[in-house]
């Protein structure tokens, strides 16, 4: 039961392609698979109910692909993709990613503005909604559009895209929906964002213009859907606030225009099955051999993209307090922080980066000794690394100021094995399935992260693994397939009611 | 009807009081009126219901008052006070001041947080709550309980604080109505949140102690008021997420340990009679003559404390941008901005107005010629100035990033007498009343406030004349009077079902 759309067409949109088309360092044409939690997820939904996948170009040889107009094919390790790209040219591209998408939005939903003194929305940001972030929707729709085959005329009407399931996936897409609903107005359309859904007067943030946009953009899809409750709370009563709609809370509903948006949760997973046992990679072997060669007594692991919103550098402050709180643990531990490295070309990401170096430098100087040093940084992109620092934690620490679910949180569980501990911010997407069993911690709090730490570190071996099993089964059952299965069962029902209305 | 609250005892508490006993430049001891709105409408209501006024000593001569453990008396301008102080010491009203409540609690209500950067909650924070607020507060509940007659024993009942109405008014006082709750139960207990109050996410800055406190603290009191319907919203939405609480929405009613608390809004005014002609004042006279020298064909005016939330610099941005977009306005308009000093001895504040004096410096250098500076800067306390320039103003510009009500839009529209046009912050709770005869704007968007400028420089003279008279009639319907009477009503009206149940 809803794993199953059986004769719907399933276009998939999002601003990354499942597979990157790339150059070697010889030069070579080459071809992996996309990076980043949401390729993963979202390739595993293709595997099981093949379709096309939108996305933009983000390589010369993805421009050129997109260049033909038709769609290319392409298997890799086993699995069969069929890519459509969109080439917007490198400014537009720049004004709807660089200058809309991050920060602008990014930050709204992360709470992020330092708002006595950022943003000043200006000209050049106008511009960057109108002639950017606008324009590259509006290709991804005539993408869409070609694909499910929309009418020329605007309201076209007949059986057009009838048969066509198209899923939308996060921020860099709020304004596709109304353009394909306007060509196509009998296609179904689910949109997914990823990351939290800030409540009502923070969206005031923005001009009138775009926060109206975001929300009516998003209004035109059949179902909205976020990780978590909280976010769907949020988005509601965000209708209400601003676009003044009327909202069914209890049914979790939106009328808008005699049509009747359903906005539910779906929290994002992870397939125990293809972490289970990671010690058959040699690679994650090799880094763990190497990590137990240096290992002490305690080990507390983060594995986090260097991003203001992840919040490292309280977790350095609070291991800090730790340590000057409890001095015995002292050469006897190690934080080891594997942080991915992050939008390198953006000042703001650079200078977060060299806040990060600062604080660890400060940390270990003040605490390390001849033999010792406290934290142990690595900016890499490394998964086998965060494989084997998985397995072998004490501790994982995950304090993010917001975070639309945090996988981290969801991987290491199931791959550790020693009943490591979790800490875990009450502001990401995951506390909702997890908070019961982890340490929970205010993200700002840094003596209540010490203190976590100190507990963490201290529990009594049966309740760690009494936690560490709930965990697991929580995750285990609350898998990705879940998430696609929940996703598929009620497009079907709103399939159903659509068709009787 | 309900503006009298015939044989009950009214105690008022506040964190500064209605009068101020200090010394003269000499060394002689003189009492002056209080500083600040709040005192201003506060003085008013106790003009009208006598009463007692609690409040924390701010110079030596009330700490000496406070010793004597009475209440003093004192008349001023023909009006008759009872005040109370109490005198935390130095260090305690410092936890209290200057780390709690500002910054901590109006940064957190003003959305003014720089999340990726603070706060960090240490052992300071958390010890200036425990130590510092909560024993300051518990300093008001003492005297408050000393006048309403409370019982020694926790949960004492019997009669005792039934005759008596306690007002407590601000953000300083979130922990005062449990404490009188307890030992005086029968006490009516309403509080007035005066600054704008954030939506449930803003609050989990806070550690969980600490918010928690601040929403079951106010939920001691049987009325909690608000000056919007968007605040009480927020307010009924945050006890459901931060308490778990059971929320009538729509009565707007929060059910807790039994009681049903009221949750209201009742949007803070100014007296119009007092206000009305100013000319009287010989002072305002000269000021105007002063202004009226000097006056080009068209001047904007901004009257505001000098605080991040005023967004005093964006304001300047914008009226550089309106003068690119129309150099015809040229050495022909002035921006007079009156700014209030305010907490000079904290270092942020310091350094905001060092970012102003930037911000004006380099757009005179930029725009300015040998005859004409675009923006005259003026920090100083000078109400008889801000009543020249409100009767002088052909704009008054209005862009604070929130603003728990903003009188300087209502005292401002009341005195102008050239038909002036409001430019307003959709962000202020004036909004809510006035938003539909100003030229809204978004405090954050340059380019509207740019443009905002020249829609109400260049308006109609009827268009201007109907709005004004609107904002007129609509400050004189809702004037002070209003809001008091309305508390009043409400007050007798939850009376009446305290004593039915």
């Amino acid at each position: 039961m809803g794993d199953d759309l059986g004769h719907h067409r399933l276009v998939v949109a999002a601003n990354r392609g499942p597979v990157s088309f790339h150059d070697d360092p010889e030069g070579r044409p080459v071809v992996t698979r996309g990076a980043g939690g949401l390729v993963t997820v979202l390739t595993d939904m293709l595997r099981k109910h093949h379709g096309l996948w939108v996305a933009a170009a983000q390589s010369p040889e993805e421009v050129r692909l997109a260049g033909t107009g038709e769609p290319v094919e392409v298997t890799l390790g086993g699995d069969r993709y069929r890519v459509r790209y969109i080439a917007p040219d490198a400014e537009t591209f720049d004004k709807y990613y660089n200058i809309v998408a991050n920060p602008m939005l990014w930050f709204v939903q992360h709470y992020l503005w330092d708002l006595g003194r950022h943003p000043d929305i200006g000209v050049s940001e106008i511009d960057a909604w109108r002639n950017g972030y606008l324009v590259v929707n509006r290709m991804f729709a005539e993408a869409v559009l070609d694909e499910v085959g929309g009418d020329d005329r605007a309201g076209g009407t007949g059986t057009i895209g009838d048969r066509s399931v198209v899923l939308l996936h996060d921020y860099h897409l709020y304004q596709v929906a109304p353009q394909v609903r306007l060509r196509a107005p009998r296609v179904f359309l689910q949109q997914f964002v990823h990351i939290p859904w800030a409540q009502s007067d923070y969206w005031r943030v923005l001009p009138r213009e775009i926060r109206e946009a975001v929300f009516s953009g998003l209004l035109a899809n059949d179902i909205v859907a976020f990780h978590t409750a909280h976010y769907v709370d949020n988005f509601l009563q965000g209708c209400v606030d601003v676009l003044d709609l009327e909202v069914d809370a209890r049914r979790r509903t939106v009328f808008v225009g005699g049509r009747e948006v359903w906005v539910r949760a779906y929290p994002v997973s992870i397939d125990p099955a293809t972490l289970r046992d990671p010690a058959q990679d040699r690679r994650v072997l090799a880094e763990e051999r190497e990590l137990l060669a240096r290992r002490r007594d305690h080990l507390v692991v983060r594995v986090d993209r260097l991003d203001l919103s992840k919040n490292v550098i309280r977790g350095f402050l609070a291991f800090d307090r730790f340590l000057d709180k409890h001095p015995e643990f002292k050469e006897r531990i190690t934080f080891l922080a594997l942080l991915q490295p992050s939008r390198e070309d953006v000042e703001e990401y650079v200078e977060y980066r060299r806040r990060v170096l600062r604080a660890v430098e400060q940390v270990n100087t003040k605490q390390g000794t001849t033999d010792w040093m406290p934290i142990d940084l690595r900016i890499q992109d490394n998964f086998p690394a965060s494989l084997a620092a998985y397995r072998s934690y004490d501790v994982l620490f995950v304090n993010a100021i917001f975070d639309g679910m945090n996988l981290v949180a969801k991987e290491g569980s199931i791959v550790n094995r020693r009943n490591g501990v979790l800490i875990l911010s009450e502001n990401t997407g995951a506390f909702e399935e997890l908070g019961s069993f982890c340490v929970p911690v205010n993200p700002f709090d840094i003596e209540e992260q010490a203190d976590a730490l100190h507990i963490a570190l201290t529990m009594p071996t049966e309740k760690k693994r009494v936690l560490a099993d709930q965990i697991k089964a929580v995750v285990e059952r609350n898998s990705v397939d879940k998430w696609i299965s929940a996703q598929f069962a009620d497009i079907e029902a709103k399939l159903v009611e659509r068709a009787a209305r």
